[in-house]
């Protein structure tokens, strides 16, 4: 397309942007180094070649957890301020909160009467939750619909590309479904959005298991250097080392998997070697981990200070983000309302 | 309450109306007679005594006609123009699109959250329509869920009464319960919504079976005086009246049927004498039978005709109906909103 042709009118028909990435977490307050490394990272490093929406997704959260909303207003500010501490950039990504944008529920019902309940309950990671989450009675119908929403928050930016890890691109593949269902029946009128294959390496915690707030063994975003080191000298190392002579095995070191993150793949080797020799005490090589970890932690923390000594920013921030989104959305809403055939123009759709 | 503590802050918080009925139906196209006594005939009577909400569900009519939307902005219109010649009056009512306000999706989706999916499945009505519709592949999740956007509807006007027929209270129950639900999780935030019995006659059509589109038995709002009476002519009366001079059972009578609703009490007992004595001829009792549908159809003739003569009126109408609903609208978002503890405040919620 030659410059001259880039008439108003073709912009307005130009239906897909070139590479746009969408992506939400639920709120769930504070996080930790684990939740850094499975999305926000990613995320930080597609700011620069992405035309980004980032959302904290309230609504979705009530998917789970209707009963107690206890804690929803709280864990969005303190998740908001994690995003920012750690390098996300309201001048670089749309940064938003799900429930300041309607649209995500117009576009979620529209996509709902065009998705078979059958596609939803043969859902694995649904049939998955409802056998965990059991008790917990959670046979509702939001939740059975969660992969409706979650296309729908895509669907609604014209997203490109959804950075996912493996595990979860059966829930992406579904999304694909639904749009391609949906341009079946009205025409071609949304990207289908492809998968952006990034790594979410799975973290140790203190004791080894997965880090998890429930498990109580997690290092936050938000711990001081010192609670890092003192957390730091009290994870589990190989059960075989007792002494600092005896000679360890870092394949089976929860430190050692937390290096492989943190740490450089030459240091690693050098700490490699130590350990299987002997060379190397469990201290010392915890204390280099802490200074892979502190590379990440200790600009962030001095980020969080500024962003606390200035916290009115933080509702500016999702203000303007939300505005952003709003315009986007509500061209999606006018492209979907029209190959819908729907009636009605409301007036808040009205692009200015 | 005094006239002196009406301070802004209590009308904030007063929060249920008197009177409020909201109700809606999905664009079919033009009218017949049967539907206008099956609801518009009491919404006409509800406009003088309550404060009406009354919408035209083009949503809802995506939940079971999703494959064709064809019709649906020329549906609309023309339900629209029926409603207005039979007497919906924009200064009495608040006369609205569903799309128009998309809170609507917003309650619908905040409703489903907190709806067990046993709910849904077991509503008899789903069960039914989901035997009638098999062929046509409707067990999509929009159509399960119709009870929570009816919900939302209602709940969204914060409505005390809902105009049902009996055989829609099951209905109106379930919505009850939905509301309830949301108590019982949140706090008492608005009414729980009260059926407000009204009589929905099923008309019979000119063959003797039930007024329907399908049956191609209807006599339309928009029908000539010519063609109505060339279609009454031309419907069945009782089957043993061969002749004149053959004494005739009015109990078995579609056109006598018709008479119940628009011939007086009176002059249906003459008839009903005249007929059973063959002192009355068929064609004289459904000239009779004529004239009383004409008091109904004449004058919305006439109204329509002044409609036609001026038809960017019906887009001014739904506009400012879209206003007045939006209003109201995001009002209960914003209880709602503050009831779930939800963050955000997004700026189109501003009431002014
Ligand atoms: S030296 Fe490091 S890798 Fe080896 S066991 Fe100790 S903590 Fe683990
Ligand atoms: S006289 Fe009237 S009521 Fe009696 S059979 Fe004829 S049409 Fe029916």
């Amino acid at each position: 397309m030659t410059t001259s042709a880039r008439t108003n009118e073709t912009e307005e028909t130009t239906p897909f942007e070139e590479k746009r990435v969408v992506s939400g977490i639920q709120p769930s307050g504070r996080m930790h180094l684990g939740n850094y490394m499975g999305a926000l990272h990613n995320w930080i490093a597609l700011q620069n070649t992405h035309d980004c929406f980032f959302f904290i997704a309230d609504w979705h959260a009530l998917s789970t957890n209707y009963e107690n909303t206890r804690n929803l207003i709280s864990n969005t500010r303190e998740m908001l301020i994690d995003w920012l501490s750690l390098g996300l950039d309201p001048e670089k990504s749309t940064i938003f909160l799900q429930s300041d944008v309607t649209e995500h529920a117009e576009l979620n019902l529209l996509f709902g009467m065009i998705t078979p309940v059958s596609w939803l309950t043969r859902n694995p990671s649904f049939k998955d939750q409802q056998e965990q989450l059991d008790n917990r009675n959670l046979s509702m119908f939001g939740f059975l619909g969660y992969p409706v929403l979650m296309t729908a928050d895509i669907a609604l930016y014209r997203a490109t590309h959804v950075p996912v890890g493996q595990d979860q691109l059966p829930h992406l593949e579904l999304a694909r479904e639904i749009v391609r269902r949906f341009h079946h029946f009205y025409g071609p009128a949304i990207p289908e959005p492809m998968p952006l294959l990034t790594p979410t390496p799975k973290l140790p915690g203190l004791d080894g298991r997965k880090m998890s707030k429930s498990y109580d063994n997690c290092l936050y975003i938000t711990d001081s250097a010192e609670v890092i080191w003192e957390k730091i000298k009290t994870m589990v190392t190989d059960p075989q080392r007792v002494r600092r002579k005896d000679p360890g095995n870092p394949d089976v070191c929860p430190v050692y998997d937390l290096h492989r993150v943190f740490t450089s793949a030459e240091e690693r080797l050098t700490i490699e070697t130590g350990c299987r020799t002997a060379g190397i005490g469990c201290i010392d090589c915890k204390s280099i981990l802490r200074n892979g970890i502190e590379r990440v932690l200790s600009p962030a923390r001095e980020k969080r200070s500024e962003i606390l000594s200035n916290p009115q920013k933080l509702d500016s921030i999702l203000e303007k983000g939300a505005e952003k989104a709003r315009y986007e959305a509500r061209k999606t809403i006018r492209i979907v309302r029209d190959a819908m055939l729907l009636p009605g123009k409301p007036g808040h759709l009205e692009l200015h």
